[in-house]
């Protein structure tokens, strides 16, 4: 663990929780167990800790068929039934699930990440307390150039002594707001000058300043976040946590889920009925042109890319 | 437990559940793994068991602090956060707590519970599977006539032949509408005709029969239902499910949170600014009449009746 | 309009609003107007009606857009963009219109509707209203017969003298169930007995009653209810209501929406990344057979019938 | 209007839409027509600007008589309804109305408002496109020191030089993130050096800078909403938009409705059963003191801040 992302207080908090043995007779995974309440590092101060979770695969099993016990007995009906209910959209049993998570992420990213509804957040509060001098740097190999093509996309990775400026310019704006929020608290009383409203000097801090927040949301609404953020077309800095959470998480978490997932979702593809015509012809052997196929130009070349 | 409740297959699959012993590093409430699975007899043939719960009194206060650890060490200042958070309508780290239940209820009690939407839902399908012989008939002490002053109340509790006939219709009825939906369903295969589809069968059964569902909800949302559900005001038969979800469930759960829920919503009260001015000029020594007061009759009668 | 929708009452009060003509600055949409208030017939005894609707298809641009005015202003940018925002769930914008609908129908398809809670609905209280004596009957074209393949379908339709036993069989409960309803409620005051409390009464009705209320919803939420509902696995009775909503509907509101809907959506696809491989061998004229394919026989089989 | 709202296209097309005059069926409100479009100024560079509305009082009441015409045609009927719903907590009649606003506001008002989930929002996006030079400074009677007894509240105005000084470093700095983020993104091509990514560039903006959205919610959670913000307990920046939604588009869209939830919400109170019984018992003529009313401290005060 990097030495920035937690203070030894903190350390030590956690490592009391990662000491607890309780007996349940809750449903217990544990490959969860074992990364309990522990950060994994994302981008340059952020981290992302597993604080609780309810329910396994079992429990998708065991909700969707109302069961006094725990659904089926075998692994292989279990899975069968879950690729069952991902493939025919039966959201709600991947409801009964719930994971609840500790983040410590950029405000330009919170801002993006709260726009998924269907979750419980707190977040630290600005108005009550002091942020502390924490702000995302990119790393060079992500410091990337705007498309010409795509109005929200990236291009080429900037460098030499032009990305050395940009990344210079972002590290003395952070830290010189960071400065004179400081001074405007006036957390130490100097000159006896009475300190700004805590609510009112955040508004000098940037975006690029580290929030952190309780973040609490259930398996459906997890995937349906994951599949939209951990994206190829999401920001690079929202999906360096969706992999994190991908991989590291639910793929702990809930295996069998998350191999229907990928299969399902994540690697699936949506085609319009237009976009099915086409491959109708294409399967029995006919040549299809953009012209007649009534796809878009744009649509079209997405096609002819899944068919690689 | 009444024999009528669960079938021996169902209890051996609960007692099953209940004898795991699980590790967890989880937040864990001893009160209520002792119920966990369970079923509490609700009605003539309905129930409600805990399947799993998700944090402890002290997860509201870490969440609210977005804490590394456990939010404070002591009870007494997680009393007070606790308080004050109920007071003040902080909802969200109420949020991050979160129950699963199983519940065995008359299809009309469902369909008033769903009108609480902030809640994960799996019920057992009348399209998929086959209703059991079970409908509500009231207890005698709850066959109430209709109010002549409230649209939607009781009054008086009906006695004597006529209860008696009452009960007899209702069981009646029931016992043909079941009769026929076998009929209707053909199950044996008897006659070698073709059942009705299932779901059209069940079409003929009336809503004092039992359905399920597993029913997911986080705290914050179970205590608006609770405040709602628990009233005076609400429907008896549903208001026998929310008062042992309150004093079975809630109690056990999260026994500081009750406490300030009870204090402040359950037995709290909402005024009006006019009721308050009332208020005011009442502590003061004023008399004052309905006339004067600027309220309607009701809500006088109402301020009068909290009073005494 | 066939006589047993409306009485003469409640088609003067629809006439009287039908005859409004109020001057808006709001995007209005002369062919909602047309058909406002106005009841759909449905199966036997119901009815939708649209009764208000906010935005129309340059409001979904223009929401997208954030813009001051009214976003694009020509129609072929339009479908362009909502085209782009439906293929790549940009479910934001169309969020931004809603549509008010009272809605007349029978409580099991009542049942199945309210499990879209991302709605809002006001439904007829039968604790404080009485019910009227009318009950769904299937035509005799729909009176289908379980599957002995799929739990949850339909097969061939029963016809013959076994029909009509059906048929009577429903209506003889379904009347009988009315007449002690209205013994029960005794409104008349017969006998001077006290009538039991309409939420106690109501129980004896089956499932087959009809129920009534106002239902609203967005825009991307009611294109979601309609690719479950309107889509071929859905009950037939939750169904014939789907297809009004979209087909009467949706069309004339949001004509752009609704096309681009229909393409990517209702009659799209949606494939695994194992279909997909299979899908590419064979646009490269590779033979697949489904034992090297890894999909599972059901998927296998749905991915054949895709390609016919 | 301020110059600093508006430009001159953006003032055109606002102008054109407001010249649309549509003839309708659906509920029309007058008072809502005079102000469509047109934007109220907050704050120094921010707005409120309505877009759409669905129903009016009348639709309240229509809703929660599930009616086929208007609902009642008395206005005293409405009011006495409304009223009652109001406190009876009967929310679902209330969300049958909606409201779409454009809204400019500072991303850390953003921020705090986002928390409130049921509402839809569409935001003008940094990924896709570049902010203008526009950031909030508070007027110099808004510019607050730190309470020393609430971690969250402001006390006495800063003055003179120091206030100066203050708000030339927020000027300051603001204008020099700026002028950064302009380099970053190199628009004019200045240098042939490739811009910087639109969606990294912004990371340099302090939160104080302004973004915008249209923002889309029913009369229900609109009015939770108001009684959250322009409680006296909010954050001034956020309370000054609440006030202008109470005030001016609340009281115009829906007087009856408006009347009774300042009536019961905004200045009703909320007691709980500790400090009823305290009432009571004053009331009554005695004399409680804080030691005997099983009150806490700030709870005391709080009550009897009440009966002043």
């Amino acid at each position: 663990m990097s030495k920035s992302i937690l203070d030894s207080k903190q350390s030590r908090e956690i490592q009391e929780l990662a000491e607890i043995s309780n007996h349940t007779k809750r449903a217990t995974v544990l490959e969860m167990e074992d990364i309990l309440y522990k950060p994994f590092p994302v981008l340059d101060h952020g981290f992302i800790r597993v604080i609780d979770y309810m329910g396994d695969d079992a429990a998708v099993v065991q909700a969707a068929r109302v069961s006094y016990g725990k659904g089926t007995k075998k692994v292989n009906e279990d899975r069968g039934l879950i690729n069952y209910l991902m493939r025919h959209r039966h959201s709600t049993p991947f409801e009964m699930c719930e994971v609840k998570l500790h983040i410590k992420l950029p405000m330009f990213v919170a801002r993006q990440w709260v726009r998924h509804r269907t979750a419980n957040i707190n977040e630290y509060s600005a108005r009550y307390s002091i942020l502390d001098r924490e702000f995302y740097i990119p790393a060079p190999q992500h410091l990337a150039s705007q498309s010409n093509t795509n109005h929200q996309g990236r291009e080429g990775v900037i460098e030499g002594d032009y990305a050395n400026k940009i990344l210079q310019i972002l590290k003395d704006d952070a830290s010189n707001a960071y400065d004179h929020y400081e001074y405007l608290l006036n957390e130490s009383g100097e000159d006896s000058r009475p300190g700004l409203a805590r609510e009112l000097a955040r508004m000098n801090l940037p975006v690029n300043f580290y929030t952190q927040w309780y973040w609490k949301i259930d398996l459906h609404n997890f995937m349906h976040f994951l599949s939209l953020r951990a994206d190829p077309h999401a920001q690079y800095e929202i999906k360096a946590y969706a992999d994190i959470l991908l991989e590291e998480v639910l793929k702990r978490w809930m295996p069998i889920t998350y191999e229907a997932f990928k299969n399902y979702k994540v690697d699936g593809v949506h085609l319009s009925s237009k976009a099915m015509e086409v491959i109708k012809k294409m399967t029995k052997g006919e040549k299809v042109e953009m012209e007649q196929s009534g796809l878009g130009k744009r649509e079209w070349q997405e096609l002819i890319d899944l068919l690689q």
